[in-house]
């Protein structure tokens, strides 16, 4: 049984217990926002564009969760420590998880009463980046699914919060079509968006494209790809992107916390280029390794050869 | 403390041990289906209508909950015999959470693993009848917000999932308005849909007319009243409307499982109509009464007295 | 020079005198509504309809005029008993602009003030209706125009207001493709919805067809037109139509308070069945004629032979 | 009583005269293309930039004036010579108005028959800068209205019409929100346009965002503006704008002909930054008034004073 | 080799020698309109209707083929009755194919001209029958597709024209969904339109749904249906049906004009109602059978076992 | 008779027989993809880019054509080879032709059977740019249509596909509101996209601006015209453009493979700036003609007079 322990409101709890009321505003209405972190060499990597980013999530849904940012940091910081002992030397993520608390028609059914939960926890990246450690070779297949993304007047991808149902309908799409495809979302004008959870890039004739920001989650790994391209000299351009370009890509790829960048190879059953992870892919992985000091690809391979006998 | 207890993947347990994993889908995207049902006299209403759209909602999610629709009604009437001596009497509603379960990932982290959960609890309606109760004379006001509805395309709002915080989003921006005034959403055409959690009904020339039913959540109120109203004559239309139809109406008002119908007399900072409860409504009213064999109205007086010191 | 009189404010002044000060919100936002109403042997033809559409127009434009509605048919039936002697025993229009008044910025600029501006004029249909004397034998050709309608969220077309220079360019591009052709609104989708001016109805196996009442001007004269028919047990439709449905039709004809009901022979250039007005609009005009104790294409025709030489 | 008189069709007439027949297209149609345009220190501003675009507008409504550019420009500079002893010293605007002229049906009944017509005023800005004086320190608050932005392609913004009843529906709507608080329009895709009769701009890591220039008035303050920026070498983007953007903006400001450029210091209830007009906001309005000669915002102080007693 | 003879313009031509100069509008265009008639017992069947339709699809794209309606009747009568030894007695379609002609920049490179084509032609239904026998009583599987329909305003899909790769696009889409499975198209509010080439019908508490006529082909299959079902004293409604209603519906069929009607048992990998074809559906196909004194299903079996041998 | 050839699915043939069997797919669906190169001198012009489009655009519509891109091209270089003794020393076009093949129910009907089939063919350019010659000089006349283009997400413009009856339905609608009058094409959002087969550019203040590359066809031509712009340091930018942005601009213009780039001086019957071809215009057209050793303008000129008496 895992020694890892939840921050939940400013308490230190096992990790089985770390649980909502199902009263509580988080689960009326899909009512929390969060974030994902991920460290390298155990060193949370861009901690504060993550809570920048939560905060920036409060404010879309209203939600005052009584920390300031420099306190969230600091209470993150301190979950980290607490469980390095658990962590075993592994990487992990660090999930954020903020609601609004319980409705005040049940204030009394709910121990935390009317106010906001936050929980702060750790989990090592064994499992999602091991199953993840081929594809850094073979690469994913993408397919664009009848479940779309919901425009952002309605819901705004740009704030991460959990009321995301319409993500697990599409990865059911996805996997329906071919076992193990990942789903594509497209917008109302049938661009492209980003997928369930991380965001997507091509290159065409060493430059690279990225969906326009608006209609979805503005990743802080994005930036992070972005930053690196800016820093080898490729240029990239925020555009609309469809199918079309996409089948007249050179490269893709998708970036998202926990993996970084994992290449992908086909899309909608038609190989992406030559069908292989193309040269810039593999620059930037490289340099993305470089930056935090950890080899990206190898990890996942250690961690793929580990998942095998790990227990969280 | 509350003698309540809830049912919970077949195990009762008290009302504050009823929380879900942080790691459960349901918490991780909005992933959990529901339903609300009350009761007249203590005896389920509709129940099984109920029961009918909560499987609906789980095809629409994929979901295989591991009951069948009977054991699911079976599970629902041991839950409500179980509570009786703690629901002194009082009305109350069902609400049935079904959630997909632990994301694999996150498998041991969870108690329940990655099965579906079952939950289902009782909760005496003193408040929310009581704090209606001088909204059966006054009436509401509802107020179209900048936030709409979203469109059934994206997420269908007749499968009633917890992914809804925009619904949250529509509550604040009315709330500002006009302290106390309710949103309502509009559809991406201007057409009325819903308000955050009722159905809205308006009446013109002595014909009653809702919005069509593809936006919307159907509600098992809305039937009601429907079938009431075929019972005393009066035509109901499913129609597109909009601001102007409210304008131009003679009543107003809204369903929802808990306050049965309750009247709008103001929109949008105008009055409908003469700015009082109409006479169809109360017709209604009192059909509705007649039938469950409980003056609405009144109910919702006395237990607005009880409210002031009654403890949940 | 005329001898007709304008109501202005509870004055009666010169036609020439009628006249709204630059610095009036009418002519600054176009926010003025106004309402059209046409008589029969000199008798004021459904006008409290019409009085009443006026008042809900107000109600969109949050303009409050002073008047109740009472007061307002009083002022309008004072303003025809004035003006009759100069109306020569002509059926006339009348004419009902309200303004919300000069912007407070230039109180002083305007004789008037901020107050509102109530006007009531009467005109004589010499010209209105002797215009259109041989389409009623000959027939209208309408022509879609790439102006479309603009959808009644962006600006509501059932509130008459005077917003609408869209209503003059869609006529100078109808103008162009054929002289004397009228344009033809189409919406968003494609759907049929109204002349400048006029409301649709097609004829198929007998049966009408007008388009539904969302995006549109509802018609008095189109309210007349339904009526009617339900008189003559001829089945009316509100249906989404589009340019398909018209090229497969039997018959076409439009309505307007002035004209009453034309028939339209000609639809993007192509005939409208076999290219002559129908037997269901003969049947009507027919019908109208004596429900109003005037043959109103006879009137026409002399109405015509008058416009030659008759001064306004 | 006002001693400034109004250039009328080549004339010139008392400002109460300045009056536009019921029976013009103006009236009828909202068909009327104008331009405001102000001065600093009694020199008109960008006059021809202002000119050039009212030309861009009677393009669009397909009216021909009967003047030529230059011509206009001489009726403006003739009409602001001939009210400079009316004007004090004041700074002013100027208005340019154009109607269609009155539609052939009522030509006599039209003093100016059916010519169009075109009038020149000028009016101190007393009032209108005086009013905006605290804003200069304290900002405005910008609040999303239920009230959208009619896209182009119905009735386009950038031709400067008067079919805008929808910007008063808007006003209304946010004046009841809060206060004092000034409508922002939304687009279909819910991007940020425009307030109702000014452009917004935002401020974000020292780069300047304002709204893509499709679906807005292009306002020649808004060019001034970004002249500016770019004199100062402060980057501007022409960007999709939604809500997202300006709550995590660190400043925002709008600009409109009279006021020049205002802070904007809350949007939806929440503070914009920090709340405080920012400094890329008082660089360019330094840099603006150092332009002009004239000391904005101090301007607008000594003009609040004034405006207790002066009369117009 | 076909002894079949295929109508040319007037001539008969082998069937090898039906073939378009890639210099036709409707290879330049896709700008050819046809239509498809089955015989039961050798007898055409609706062949007018099927003939009117043709008609309109020529008048939307202002085709003129030179023959009226009643001599297209008799060419095709014309052709079957030439074709009828070739036939063996088999029920067959009849294909009618009417082009614009050549573009007249390539006159001379056309045998035929710049004049428009018609053809018609016959061919049994050995194959297009006999593999949808099992289909009757297994029946089809249905699949949204990420290919949706083409709304009306765009490409009339009314009209019956050539234009449409995208059904072949969307079929390729479903066949890798699951081989076998068939596409079904949603609109752009997500409605379900029709499979790409047939009309779709849904069963709900003994009423029947279809989809509304303004975004489908009109098929006469559909009227077929629908006027059995009128004969059954079954309600028929023309309705926005999305894939929430197709879940809770108790049967589903397609009608197409070679099979007539096939049920749907499986909805996006899930079953309709008990997976089975309904009662609805077997009074209907009965009802169908007997008014055209053809067993359809038992027609599909034998020409299953045909199919096995027969050469086209 | 021409003594041309056309390239067969690997034969030569007589232009009279290429011809394709109406039971193939290219007919039945509007299933054939294609592309049109022009000649200089008698050499290909961007043949490659040419052919690399046509297999993006049978990635579209998942044809394989059985031919690598080498090979495709050799065929082409060989087809012009052979047809050279025919070509009489003129320019000429290469059109190629690629289709599914025949319907599999149809095999045997189709001498091809149901294998793709490849048609390559050549055509002097003598009428093409004959009929166009006047137009360098005088310009052309372009009018927005009530037929729009068809969103990407329906049909996608960018690959170059048969089905597009729209684009001869809009040039019946702009031939009729004026003789010769070209169709310029307009998306959802009112925004321009481009002719029936040209591109469009608009000249102001010196830089260029032409449709954003999503829902047009990304021409070769249009290519061309933007890197002869950047080699002459001239701005070119892909924007939103509407028609107030072309009543806006100095000049306009439209690319397209057999013309190469005409003048448009007017635009929907207003003059474009001032109603002749513009410098830029003329500056890139004369380095157009450098680059590719033919006087454009002048060869269309000769060829107008050759025209005249030519038998193509």
């Amino acid at each position: 049984m895992s020694r890892r322990l939840v921050y939940f409101n400013g308490a230190f709890i096992p990790e089985r217990e770390a649980r909502i009321s199902i009263f509580d505003s988080a689960l009326m209405y899909g009512d929390m926002v969060f974030e994902m972190t991920r460290s390298f060499n155990q060193r949370p990597y861009r901690l504060r564009e993550h809570l920048e980013r939560l905060y920036a999530s409060m404010r879309y849904a209203e939600i005052d969760c009584g920390l300031t940012l420099d306190e969230m940091e600091a209470a993150t910081r301190q979950t980290v420590e607490r469980n390095l002992p658990a962590l075993d030397g592994l990487d992990f993520q660090i999930m954020h998880d903020v609601t609004r608390g319980a409705l005040p028609l049940y204030d009394t059914l709910v121990t935390e009463g009317t106010a906001p939960i936050v929980s702060i926890n750790v989990f090592p990246l064994v499992r999602h980046i091991g199953h993840a450690a081929e594809k850094y070779e073979q690469g994913a297949h993408f397919v664009v699914t009848p479940q779309g993304a919901v425009p952002a007047r309605y819901i705004d991808p740009k704030a991460k919060s959990r009321s995301r149902i319409h993500y697990r309908i599409a990865d059911l799409q996805a996997g329906r079509m071919e076992p193990g495809a990942m789903a594509l979302l497209t917008d109302e004008h049938g661009f492209i968006t980003e997928g369930t959870g991380n965001n997507f890039f091509t290159v065409r004739d060493n430059e690279i494209f990225t969906p326009r920001p608006h209609n979805i989650l503005r990743g802080v790994s994005r930036s992070a790809c972005m930053d690196l391209a800016a820093r080898l000299d490729i240029p990239v351009h925020e555009a609309d992107l469809d199918p079309y370009d996409v089948r007249a890509a050179d490269e893709a790829w998708f970036t998202s916390t926990t993996v970084c960048m994992v290449p992908i190879t086909r899309f909608n059953f038609q190989p992406v280029g030559d069908g292989l992870p193309g040269p810039i892919y593999r620059r930037l992985l490289a340099a993305w390794s470089e930056e935090v000091g950890v080899d990206i690809a190898g990890q996942a391979r250690r961690y793929a050869e580990l998942a095998k006998t790990w227990k969280p």
